[in-house]
Protein backbone atom coordinates (compact mmCIF):
# COMPACT_ATOMS: atom_id res chain seq x y z
CA UNK A 1 0.00 0.00 0.00
CA UNK A 2 1.45 3.44 -0.88
CA UNK A 3 1.76 6.12 1.74
CA UNK A 4 -0.96 8.39 1.22
CA UNK A 5 0.19 12.30 0.35
CA UNK A 6 -0.87 15.42 1.87
CA UNK A 7 -0.05 17.57 -0.81
CA UNK A 8 -1.92 16.45 -4.17
CA UNK A 9 -1.83 18.26 -7.72
CA UNK A 10 -4.82 20.18 -8.85
CA UNK A 11 -5.84 20.17 -12.54
CA UNK A 12 -5.58 22.68 -14.79
CA UNK A 13 -9.12 23.32 -14.61
CA UNK A 14 -9.64 23.58 -10.66
CA UNK A 15 -6.61 25.68 -10.95
CA UNK A 16 -9.12 28.37 -12.91
CA UNK A 17 -12.18 27.43 -10.77
CA UNK A 18 -10.13 29.03 -8.27
CA UNK A 19 -8.11 32.20 -10.18
CA UNK A 20 -12.12 33.02 -11.52
CA UNK A 21 -13.30 32.77 -8.25
CA UNK A 22 -10.90 35.06 -6.35
CA UNK A 23 -10.15 38.74 -7.33
CA UNK A 24 -6.86 38.75 -4.67
CA UNK A 25 -3.75 37.43 -5.38
CA UNK A 26 0.22 38.31 -5.11
CA UNK A 27 2.49 39.71 -7.66
CA UNK A 28 5.92 38.40 -8.09
CA UNK A 29 8.28 40.74 -10.55
CA UNK A 30 12.00 41.40 -11.09
CA UNK A 31 12.99 45.12 -10.49
CA UNK A 32 16.23 45.22 -12.20
CA UNK A 33 18.16 42.36 -9.90
CA UNK A 34 16.02 41.85 -6.99
CA UNK A 35 12.86 40.23 -6.34
CA UNK A 36 9.59 41.98 -5.41
CA UNK A 37 5.98 41.24 -4.25
CA UNK A 38 3.11 42.89 -3.70
CA UNK A 39 -0.53 42.17 -3.17
CA UNK A 40 -3.02 43.30 -5.59
CA UNK A 41 -6.58 43.09 -7.31
CA UNK A 42 -6.96 40.82 -10.67
CA UNK A 43 -9.01 39.40 -13.12
CA UNK A 44 -9.42 36.91 -15.47
CA UNK A 45 -10.38 38.07 -19.43
CA UNK A 46 -11.90 36.00 -21.63
CA UNK A 47 -9.02 34.94 -23.14
CA UNK A 48 -7.67 33.75 -19.78
CA UNK A 49 -5.38 35.72 -19.32
CA UNK A 50 -4.99 37.80 -15.78
CA UNK A 51 -5.43 41.58 -15.80
CA UNK A 52 -4.64 44.28 -13.10
CA UNK A 53 -4.31 47.77 -12.84
CA UNK A 54 -1.53 49.83 -11.39
CA UNK A 55 -1.04 53.35 -11.45
CA UNK A 56 3.02 54.48 -12.69
CA UNK A 57 5.45 52.77 -9.91
CA UNK A 58 8.54 50.44 -9.19
CA UNK A 59 5.96 47.51 -10.21
CA UNK A 60 5.36 49.10 -13.75
CA UNK A 61 8.62 49.73 -14.25
CA UNK A 62 9.70 46.31 -13.16
CA UNK A 63 7.75 44.69 -15.73
CA UNK A 64 8.50 47.09 -18.44
CA UNK A 65 12.13 45.82 -17.82
CA UNK A 66 11.33 42.15 -17.20
CA UNK A 67 8.16 41.04 -18.16
CA UNK A 68 8.76 37.52 -16.25
CA UNK A 69 6.32 37.47 -13.33
CA UNK A 70 4.82 34.66 -11.00
CA UNK A 71 1.43 35.02 -9.22
CA UNK A 72 -0.16 33.40 -6.63
CA UNK A 73 -3.73 32.76 -4.71
CA UNK A 74 -4.68 30.64 -2.23
CA UNK A 75 -7.33 29.92 0.14
CA UNK A 76 -7.47 27.41 3.26
CA UNK A 77 -9.62 26.03 6.16
CA UNK A 78 -9.54 24.24 8.80
CA UNK A 79 -8.65 20.89 6.96
CA UNK A 80 -7.08 21.75 3.66
CA UNK A 81 -5.87 24.30 1.76
CA UNK A 82 -5.52 25.17 -2.31
CA UNK A 83 -3.30 27.06 -3.80
CA UNK A 84 -2.34 28.27 -7.18
CA UNK A 85 0.90 29.50 -8.84
CA UNK A 86 1.07 30.98 -11.86
CA UNK A 87 4.05 31.50 -13.84
CA UNK A 88 3.93 33.90 -17.48
CA UNK A 89 4.64 37.53 -19.23
CA UNK A 90 3.29 40.76 -18.25
CA UNK A 91 2.61 43.68 -20.73
CA UNK A 92 1.03 46.68 -20.38
CA UNK A 93 -2.29 46.94 -22.80
CA UNK A 94 -2.60 49.41 -25.56
CA UNK A 95 -6.23 51.69 -24.82
CA UNK A 96 -7.30 50.37 -27.77
CA UNK A 97 -7.12 46.82 -25.93
CA UNK A 98 -9.34 48.07 -23.03
CA UNK A 99 -12.54 47.78 -24.72
CA UNK A 100 -12.42 44.41 -24.03
CA UNK A 101 -12.23 44.52 -20.44
CA UNK A 102 -15.20 46.70 -20.14
CA UNK A 103 -17.19 44.21 -18.54
CA UNK A 104 -14.50 42.05 -16.72
CA UNK A 105 -15.04 42.19 -13.04
CA UNK A 106 -12.14 43.97 -12.00
CA UNK A 107 -13.18 45.80 -9.59
CA UNK A 108 -9.94 47.20 -7.46
CA UNK A 109 -10.58 47.06 -3.32
CA UNK A 110 -8.71 50.49 -2.62
CA UNK A 111 -9.59 53.52 -4.45
CA UNK A 112 -6.65 54.94 -5.91
CA UNK A 113 -5.84 56.23 -8.97
CA UNK A 114 -4.75 53.42 -11.16
CA UNK A 115 -4.45 54.29 -14.79
CA UNK A 116 -2.51 51.14 -16.32
CA UNK A 117 -4.12 47.96 -17.38
CA UNK A 118 -1.71 45.07 -17.41
CA UNK A 119 -2.18 41.86 -18.29
CA UNK A 120 0.02 38.58 -17.64
CA UNK A 121 -0.35 35.59 -20.14
CA UNK A 122 0.11 32.75 -18.83
CA UNK A 123 2.65 30.32 -19.28
CA UNK A 124 2.51 27.68 -16.99
CA UNK A 125 -0.24 26.88 -13.64
CA UNK A 126 0.25 24.39 -11.60
CA UNK A 127 -2.20 24.42 -8.30
CA UNK A 128 -1.62 22.41 -4.88
CA UNK A 129 -4.26 20.84 -2.46
CA UNK A 130 -2.93 20.61 1.37
CA UNK A 131 -4.48 18.70 3.84
CA UNK A 132 -3.79 20.41 6.52
CA UNK A 133 -2.27 18.25 9.86
CA UNK A 134 -2.01 21.44 12.27
CA UNK A 135 -1.15 19.25 15.14
CA UNK A 136 -1.53 21.54 17.27
CA UNK A 137 -5.01 22.09 16.81
CA UNK A 138 -5.37 18.37 18.25
CA UNK A 139 -2.43 17.61 20.78
CA UNK A 140 -1.26 19.76 23.28
CA UNK A 141 2.73 19.68 23.36
CA UNK A 142 4.88 17.81 25.04
CA UNK A 143 5.76 20.66 27.66
CA UNK A 144 2.50 21.17 28.32
CA UNK A 145 1.39 17.43 29.67
CA UNK A 146 0.74 17.71 33.75
CA UNK B 1 -7.61 69.94 3.44
CA UNK B 2 -6.01 67.29 2.27
CA UNK B 3 -7.30 64.38 0.94
CA UNK B 4 -8.02 61.85 2.79
CA UNK B 5 -5.96 58.61 1.28
CA UNK B 6 -7.30 54.93 1.69
CA UNK B 7 -3.53 53.44 2.07
CA UNK B 8 -1.38 54.00 4.72
CA UNK B 9 1.60 52.95 5.67
CA UNK B 10 2.31 50.70 8.59
CA UNK B 11 5.40 51.12 11.12
CA UNK B 12 8.17 48.68 10.96
CA UNK B 13 6.61 47.43 14.74
CA UNK B 14 3.17 47.04 13.17
CA UNK B 15 4.68 45.22 10.14
CA UNK B 16 6.95 42.65 13.17
CA UNK B 17 3.29 42.20 15.31
CA UNK B 18 2.06 41.01 11.95
CA UNK B 19 4.23 39.14 11.34
CA UNK B 20 4.45 37.22 14.42
CA UNK B 21 1.12 36.39 14.64
CA UNK B 22 0.64 35.10 11.46
CA UNK B 23 2.50 31.49 10.38
CA UNK B 24 1.92 31.74 6.39
CA UNK B 25 3.46 33.88 4.13
CA UNK B 26 4.62 33.65 0.16
CA UNK B 27 8.74 33.33 -0.71
CA UNK B 28 9.47 34.86 -4.47
CA UNK B 29 12.58 33.77 -5.40
CA UNK B 30 14.96 33.44 -8.16
CA UNK B 31 15.21 30.62 -10.30
CA UNK B 32 18.05 31.64 -12.41
CA UNK B 33 16.31 33.98 -14.65
CA UNK B 34 13.04 33.39 -13.82
CA UNK B 35 10.51 34.74 -10.34
CA UNK B 36 8.78 32.32 -8.73
CA UNK B 37 7.22 32.12 -5.72
CA UNK B 38 5.82 29.63 -3.31
CA UNK B 39 3.29 29.35 -0.44
CA UNK B 40 4.60 28.27 2.93
CA UNK B 41 4.78 28.25 6.98
CA UNK B 42 7.10 30.24 8.73
CA UNK B 43 8.30 31.76 11.90
CA UNK B 44 10.14 34.51 13.30
CA UNK B 45 13.29 33.54 15.24
CA UNK B 46 14.52 35.57 18.57
CA UNK B 47 16.66 37.61 15.76
CA UNK B 48 13.89 38.89 14.10
CA UNK B 49 14.84 36.21 11.26
CA UNK B 50 12.38 34.91 9.04
CA UNK B 51 12.20 30.87 9.19
CA UNK B 52 11.05 28.50 6.83
CA UNK B 53 11.43 24.32 6.50
CA UNK B 54 11.60 23.09 2.79
CA UNK B 55 12.71 19.47 1.09
CA UNK B 56 15.31 19.63 -1.75
CA UNK B 57 14.38 21.05 -4.49
CA UNK B 58 13.76 24.04 -6.76
CA UNK B 59 13.15 26.47 -4.22
CA UNK B 60 16.03 25.44 -2.34
CA UNK B 61 18.25 25.02 -5.41
CA UNK B 62 17.24 29.12 -6.17
CA UNK B 63 18.15 30.28 -3.16
CA UNK B 64 21.50 28.53 -2.99
CA UNK B 65 22.48 30.42 -6.62
CA UNK B 66 20.68 33.76 -5.58
CA UNK B 67 19.71 35.00 -2.13
CA UNK B 68 17.48 38.10 -2.93
CA UNK B 69 14.20 37.40 -1.98
CA UNK B 70 10.87 38.68 -0.84
CA UNK B 71 8.47 37.26 1.26
CA UNK B 72 4.75 38.47 1.69
CA UNK B 73 2.09 38.27 4.32
CA UNK B 74 -1.33 39.49 4.80
CA UNK B 75 -4.89 39.59 5.93
CA UNK B 76 -8.03 41.46 5.29
CA UNK B 77 -11.54 41.79 7.05
CA UNK B 78 -14.56 43.86 5.51
CA UNK B 79 -13.48 47.01 5.97
CA UNK B 80 -9.67 47.15 6.10
CA UNK B 81 -6.39 44.87 4.80
CA UNK B 82 -3.03 44.66 5.41
CA UNK B 83 -0.37 43.22 4.00
CA UNK B 84 3.37 43.42 4.54
CA UNK B 85 6.27 42.70 2.55
CA UNK B 86 9.80 41.64 3.55
CA UNK B 87 13.01 41.81 1.63
CA UNK B 88 15.95 39.92 2.37
CA UNK B 89 18.49 37.51 1.99
CA UNK B 90 17.98 33.70 2.41
CA UNK B 91 20.36 30.96 3.99
CA UNK B 92 20.30 27.29 4.71
CA UNK B 93 21.26 26.92 8.57
CA UNK B 94 24.05 24.54 9.87
CA UNK B 95 23.29 21.72 11.84
CA UNK B 96 24.61 23.96 15.02
CA UNK B 97 22.57 26.66 14.14
CA UNK B 98 19.20 24.86 14.37
CA UNK B 99 19.02 23.99 18.57
CA UNK B 100 18.48 27.83 18.77
CA UNK B 101 15.36 27.06 16.62
CA UNK B 102 13.81 24.43 19.39
CA UNK B 103 11.51 26.19 20.95
CA UNK B 104 10.43 28.17 17.57
CA UNK B 105 6.80 27.58 16.72
CA UNK B 106 7.64 26.35 13.50
CA UNK B 107 4.81 24.09 12.69
CA UNK B 108 4.55 23.07 9.12
CA UNK B 109 1.02 22.88 8.41
CA UNK B 110 1.27 19.75 5.99
CA UNK B 111 3.02 16.54 6.91
CA UNK B 112 5.75 16.21 4.23
CA UNK B 113 9.55 15.39 5.50
CA UNK B 114 11.20 18.71 4.95
CA UNK B 115 15.06 18.67 6.48
CA UNK B 116 16.48 21.90 5.42
CA UNK B 117 15.35 25.13 7.55
CA UNK B 118 16.33 28.39 5.83
CA UNK B 119 16.81 31.74 7.42
CA UNK B 120 15.45 35.44 5.90
CA UNK B 121 17.93 38.05 7.00
CA UNK B 122 15.60 41.09 6.63
CA UNK B 123 16.78 44.05 5.39
CA UNK B 124 13.71 45.61 4.25
CA UNK B 125 10.20 45.78 5.89
CA UNK B 126 7.15 47.77 4.80
CA UNK B 127 3.37 47.44 5.48
CA UNK B 128 0.45 48.75 4.25
CA UNK B 129 -2.86 49.43 5.42
CA UNK B 130 -5.78 49.58 2.76
CA UNK B 131 -9.21 50.65 3.37
CA UNK B 132 -11.52 48.71 1.12
CA UNK B 133 -14.13 50.21 -0.79
CA UNK B 134 -15.51 47.44 -2.63
CA UNK B 135 -18.21 49.21 -3.68
CA UNK B 136 -19.79 46.58 -4.89
CA UNK B 137 -21.16 46.18 -1.44
CA UNK B 138 -22.45 49.01 -1.56
CA UNK B 139 -23.80 49.50 -4.35
CA UNK B 140 -25.78 48.34 -7.91
CA UNK B 141 -23.94 49.14 -10.85
CA UNK B 142 -25.87 50.97 -12.89
CA UNK B 143 -26.93 48.83 -15.32
CA UNK B 144 -28.68 46.68 -12.57
CA UNK B 145 -30.55 50.27 -11.88
CA UNK B 146 -34.40 49.51 -12.75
Amino acid sequence: MSEHSPVSNLTTEQCWELLHAQEFGRLAFHLLDEVHIVPLNYAVDADRRLVFRTAEGSKLLGLTINDDVAFEIDEFGDEEAHSVVVRGRARQLERHELDALDQLPLRPWVDTAKFNVIAIDVDEINGRRFELTRPWTHLRPPHDHV
